[in-house]
């Protein structure tokens, strides 16, 4: 059992097993915790036949130091990286490119908003991207289930071979002219975003077919990564559903 | 010196620094650590009068430990709540009440968001609220600097305070028929926002004037606090710019 397999808190554990699709292989449950949402683990944990331990909670704690479990710890496999080719399964794209976000916190918020969004995929490189950890299962919210992520060797080239597939790629840029809202998002699209430190590579942001900047009226300079992903996925919501 | 009065990383030490809003006491900075940021620290902190104190890089770390500090940490004074009369200084106030938010990054990265989009302040609940900690001001990237947070001992009773003052007073709820974008923004506003676990409280709910809601089309049932604000937030910028 390796340290990093695990997943904390009541929905998280609920939404992993109702989703299927990671092999879960135990939950530890604290003795003292019950409510609706625990049933609801147990009973759903019953009909997978997947092991439930109840603990002292000092147990539980000892499999989650640091971490807010709510008296809940499922212990489960590895979430894999699909293929790039999984991601085009749907009639009309939506696909976030993320090059660089090395903040777990972010990748999984990023994850949970683009799932909400109807989005189909989300492609980050191999190097400088944060790993598929249980932080990014928990910051998903159990989303990280149900979208999968796509690792690929070389960002330019997935562009590429997105814009072969009839793709859109619209780099979110400060330093572009358009605002978000001046693009026509209803075709397939993938949404292209940098890292939290240095923003869109230069042969990045040169493969874009357009870039849209979210404007800022204060004194900040720029906004958190899975803020700035969730505006123009909402954006493309609005769009899409004809608002 | 508390341990707890402390801003780590090279963006949020020199935006603290610059936007002079917080007494810095003094800067430690790793030896090994140089770059353009690094002297716009140190020049910085030369004009102001900043002690700052060059160390071995095992010093900083246990200044800051668990952080990710890029070799600068600075230590400041508490960052002070305003009153909540300081928030209505604007002609067209734009205000997000925060009901209940406990994770310290949700709050820093709405404040982050709300100073992007020109809003003039926060409002917290005394109770069931993140502290304005170090981990705060490093997740709103020192725009809590700039964005006064009034903290208030009744929601309820601020909510109507607001109204007397000319306020609409927005509710996202999940609940709500109308959509996000359904609702004039261009007038005063304070958009209302539960905590993470338990969205709007019944009575917070029903002195709103409105409800809207950030429709989802996936499998997950909730998104991001900070997502969803600054969702709603973004949709009053496209409004007051006229997108």
């Amino acid at each position: 059992m390796s340290s990093s397999n695990r997943i904390c808190g009541v929905h998280p554990v609920f939404e992993a097993l109702s989703s299927g699709k990671q092999p879960i292989e135990r939950i530890h449950i604290s003795r003292d915790a019950s409510s609706g949402k625990i049933r609801g683990i147990l009973d759903l944990a019953r009909q997978l036949g997947v092991p439930v331990r109840r603990e002292d909670r000092a147990v539980v704690d000892r499999l989650a130091p640091g971490d807010i479990h709510q008296g809940v710890v499922a212990i489960v496999g590895e979430l894999r990286y699909r293929s790039f080719d999984e991601l085009f399964k749907s009639e009309k794209p939506l696909i976030v490119v993320l090059d660089g976000v090395e903040d777990p916190r972010n990748l999984g918020a990023v994850i949970r908003t683009a799932e909400a969004c109807g989005a189909c995929g989300i492609v980050v490189p191999e190097r400088h991207s944060a790993p598929l950890s249980p932080t990014v299962v928990k910051a998903s919210a159990g989303a990280s289930a149900y979208l999968p992520v796509a690792r690929v060797v070389n960002i330019v080239n997935a562009m590429n071979s997105m814009k072969e597939r009839g793709l859109w790629l619209v780099g979110v840029d400060p330093a572009a002219e358009k605002s978000w809202t001046a693009f026509d998002y209803r075709g397939p699209v993938a949404l292209v975003l940098g890292g939290e430190h240095r923003g869109l590579r230069r042969l990045v942001r040169e493969n874009c077919d357009v870039l849209v900047k979210l404007p800022m009226v204060g004194k900040i300079e720029s906004l958190n990564i899975s803020v700035a992903a969730a505006v123009v996925l909402y954006e493309v919501m609005r769009q899409r559903i004809g608002l």
